[in-house]
């Protein structure tokens, strides 16, 4: 006989290890035990299956050649065994067995194993607040619930929708109700900005502006403090501002790790309650792995641990294990924090630092931004990306990058190239001749995030100085007691017109791009100029002509009206 | 009186270095020479413009805010002297000095410069062949010949069309040609496969069977021998096998660098031609630097020097080139050759080395093959995308990358991220884990990148056993003749059916995925079986299993049926 291997877990880790270690060792026992009846589906799918787009709950739980995933499917395709609706009780070690009960009969047994993994995956967070356990209250942690939620909205019980959280399971679900079902939708959002510690603010802001464009309300820095109800089920949400009526809450205020039967076994934990494992995915107990959300991994840029609960990496985690587990000293070295999300007609995406983490991680960080084209500016299908750089100024690293911009991949093209390269320690300037593969329908001769790494190294040498978009966004806010600064337009005079028609050409002062080099002479010395043009570039250029003439009081604003337009000010002509 | 920077050539690297290098010294006399009176053009866009898709030349002039870059621009904007008409005859070192000539008035004059610039690009290569001086040939080597040929098309004189060439120009004038004029096209290759040294025959048929697919001849191993023409104008092509009528010849059978003013100076040349320089662009005179399509630069992977004609690298080796001419110390690694391109409705694209390439180099190379799923199966938009990679068995380095998949960009995020990584040094390892962003709308939670190093992975390690796609092809083509296999179809019954019927079950045994455990046994013991499924990732599971029960006399097509359809194979059922 084979070793015994046992896996408690059945969505994403332990299914990919099981297959694994069975493939690696043939004759091994692998038996997965899983509380759930449900197992192996792709979690994340669900804001989809609710939207309707994916149709049948089954097709999040099959394979990309339409098996279903259940128990017959593993025993039969993957000589696995799996106990569903069989919850792990208890970790003896001592003994190598876990305790399980049978759900349905109640009966217990103690499982004997060689070699254990925990894939316990995580659990949603409940807010501890009043009416959160009525009728109507989910939170999306099982195909169950996520049934649930389809039928009654099917079932047209569903007429008005809160989401408590704007992080990406929060969003998703909200465009989920509005989009194909048309129910009245709204986010509540604790932090001033959705996405948080994913994104930077401007990035937040044009997502925001782009969901409550498509009918979506979003209320920032308001947290829910009650959830009402009547007869038992939920009639709204209350916040510190105000009372949103609601036939379903979602609550997505984050997920936790589910540690529990490793912390009560003597497994180290981390702070913050994740199993701590090694590059093997070892536990403190060498004959016992783990796996997926319920482990903390280390992150690639700052070397610390963090929290990183994705089903990608749950399966290449899991993937490790199972080497391992059959004797290949495979590794996982780390995480850097890929992030990427559809919303309406929009993506947004992110891998490594944001500015607000790299500054709190110590970082000496900056940011570049910029707002070009994807692709050659002359192709039909051209669409201007908005991205934004985090470096580290001392030692010219990249620590971060952001992107927004229309929905396909051109975005994901640029963030899963920077991930690999950040995740290798590159520096601004391998950014700048980073060799994007490049024709007029795919990318720009000198690609977007070429540019943006242009942009930073000429911030880093102190060639670029700029106003922050948030800054910038600050003064225009209280236009009328700002008299010590004057906006430079240089855009088209067609462009520019409006601004200078609403603010005043004492304000707001326009010399095209091209006049500026004859018409210097005109600007004020007396003020600071505030540069602008579409994406920043222009302004740059104009910046050191300026020097130049020893008009030294200048600043730019990085990613320009691109961004700020997307951005939703309230000021914007037109 | 600042420096004078004289820089000889307009296109790309020429105007990028120019810019650069005002910006950074305003007082510098920046001045570029250009014999053509048409400058700083996305060459690139040219397929384009002939297509229609740009309608208007002007735009491939033009910034992306719509300024056309012509004299007036760079004066006004840039504050850079643009001399055009103008062609540099030879340089003095000792005096510092270019010999130029107004073309339009045969004056010679002497411009000194204190810093030189070489960007004087490429030509097309011209076959030696009789009749290639007819009219109605032509190269793709600047905008005027542009310009005339989509002036031909437009007035109704293109009916018949041959295109010299396989590669990516000649291909994209192809569809140009077609998709939206109609024009008969035909496309003549010398080699066997278009796309040569570029990517390997199993993508270069799937691209060649899509073209064809869109009704563009294409004709593989066939030279020109002549172009046949009445009263001096073009009435045809002919190579040893046939005679193509045309009424326009397109020669796109390469570039050769445009380096004989360098090479007369004494600048140090390349055997192959090209400008030699340094990571900062310098040539072997220190006060002379080079750019773009003229210069070769180090391949990141071989770490050979190469030449890699191609507008994004001339932008960024001319950024280089303006930042040390200005005292910044900036350094141009090299290039790892990415390469994409659009076919209708596919793209294919490449990047590092072919396996051709990688054995030419002495690498003890193979490729992983997959066919997998672009996004979450379950997502509507899902699409099959067809990856090789390219690996090093001995150092598991990762060498190179290629896909093939619909139009979109997909897999340009999969070949910038394999680019950044294998110019980093990546190991399949490391492609084993890259952390693609993950959402069901973008990708799979196992990305087909990362399914792709597991395939690598399994390859290196010895636990998976191929048949290459091309002896398989070839068993297939000599049916009757072999005796000694046998194919194994694990695919759904539905799938493997019409094969059955065709092959014969004694030639081609279909038994499902889910049922091998059971019924190995019904498997012949004296035949090599041949694993078959959609993309691979199945067979090798069941390779594993069959070898636990000694059945070890098993191949997989890595790739599998998914790539063997898209390959346009004629013996395919239905």
């Amino acid at each position: 006989m084979g070793k015994k291997i046992v896996i408690v877990g059945g969505v994403a880790a332990g299914p990919k290890a099981a297959c694994r270690v069975k493939r690696l060792m043939q004759d091994a026992e692998v038996t997965i035990i899983d509380q759930d009846t449900l197992i192996s589906y792709g979690g994340c799918g669900i804001p989809y299956y609710v939207s309707g787009d994916v149709s049948d709950e089954a097709e999040l739980r099959s394979t990309s050649f339409h098996m279903v995933r259940d128990e017959a499917f593993f025993k039969n395709a993957k000589g696995v065994t799996v106990k569903s609706g069989t919850r792990a009780l208890a970790i003896n070690r001592q003994d190598k067995t876990v305790k399980v009960k049978v759900l349905a009969s109640g009966e217990e047994q103690d499982i004997p194993y060689d070699t254990l993994m925990i894939a316990t995956g995580s659990r949603p967070f409940v807010l501890p607040i009043p009416g959160a356990d009525l009728d109507g209250v989910f939170t999306i942690s099982d195909l169950h619930k996520a049934i649930e939620i389809k039928d009654r909205i099917a079932k047209g019980k569903v007429d008005k929708a809160v989401v408590i959280g704007g992080g990406a399971i929060g969003l998703e679900m909200a465009e989920a109700f509005k989009d194909l079902w048309g129910v009245t939708t709204s986010v509540v959002e604790f932090m001033p900005q959705v996405l948080p510690r994913i994104v930077d603010s401007p990035m937040a802001s044009m997502l925001t502006k782009h969901i409550r464009d498509n009918e979506v309300d979003i209320f920032l820095g308001e947290g829910a403090t009650e959830i009402l109800g009547k007869d038992g089920k939920v009639t709204g949400l209350r916040t510190a501002e105000r009372t949103i009526d609601a036939d379903i809450v979602i609550m997505a205020a984050g997920v936790r790790p589910r540690s529990e039967i490793a912390a009560d076994a003597g497994l180290q934990i981390s702070p913050m309650g994740a199993i701590v494992v090694n590059e093997r995915m070892q536990t403190s107990d060498p004959s016992i792995y783990a796996a997926g959300d319920c482990v903390e991994v280390m992150h690639l840029v700052t070397g610390k641990k963090f929290y990183a609960p994705l089903g990608s990496l749950a399966n290449k985690e899991g993937r490790v294990a199972g080497d391992n587990m059959a004797g290949i000293p495979s590794i996982f070295k780390g995480a850097i924090g890929s992030f990427i999300m559809k919303a309406f007609e929009v993506c947004i995406a992110a891998t490594g630092l944001s500015l607000e983490v790299a500054l709190a991680e110590g970082y000496d960080a900056d940011v570049a931004l910029t707002a070009p084209s994807d692709r050659a500016h002359f192709f039909p299908t051209e669409a201007i990306v908005c991205f934004q750089m985090v470096f580290d100024r001392r030692t010219r690293k990249v620590l971060g990058l952001q992107g927004f911009g229309p929905m396909g991949d051109g975005i994901s093209a640029r963030i899963d190239a920077a991930a690999a390269y950040i995740s290798m320690g590159a520096s601004i300037d391998d950014f700048g001749t980073l060799e994007m593969a490049y024709a007029p329908p795919f990318s720009a001769a000198i690609d977007s995030i070429n540019a943006l790494a242009y942009v930073a190294d000429n911030l880093c040498d102190g060639r670029l100085r700029k106003t922050s978009l948030d800054i910038f966004l600050a003064w225009m806010e209280d236009f009328s007691t700002q008299s010590d600064w004057l906006a430079l337009d240089i855009r088209h005079p067609i462009e520019a017109g409006p601004f200078v028609e609403k603010f005043g050409a004492d304000k707001w002062l326009a010399i095209p791009y091209n006049e500026i080099r004859v018409r210097y002479k005109e600007l004020p010395k007396d003020k600071k100029l505030i540069i602008l043009c579409d994406a920043g570039t222009r302004s740059f250029e104009m910046q050191t002509f300026l020097d130049s003439v020893d008009i030294r009081n200048t600043q730019v604003v990085s990613g320009g009206l691109n961004m700020i337009r997307r951005m939703g000010v309230d000021w914007y002509p037109g």
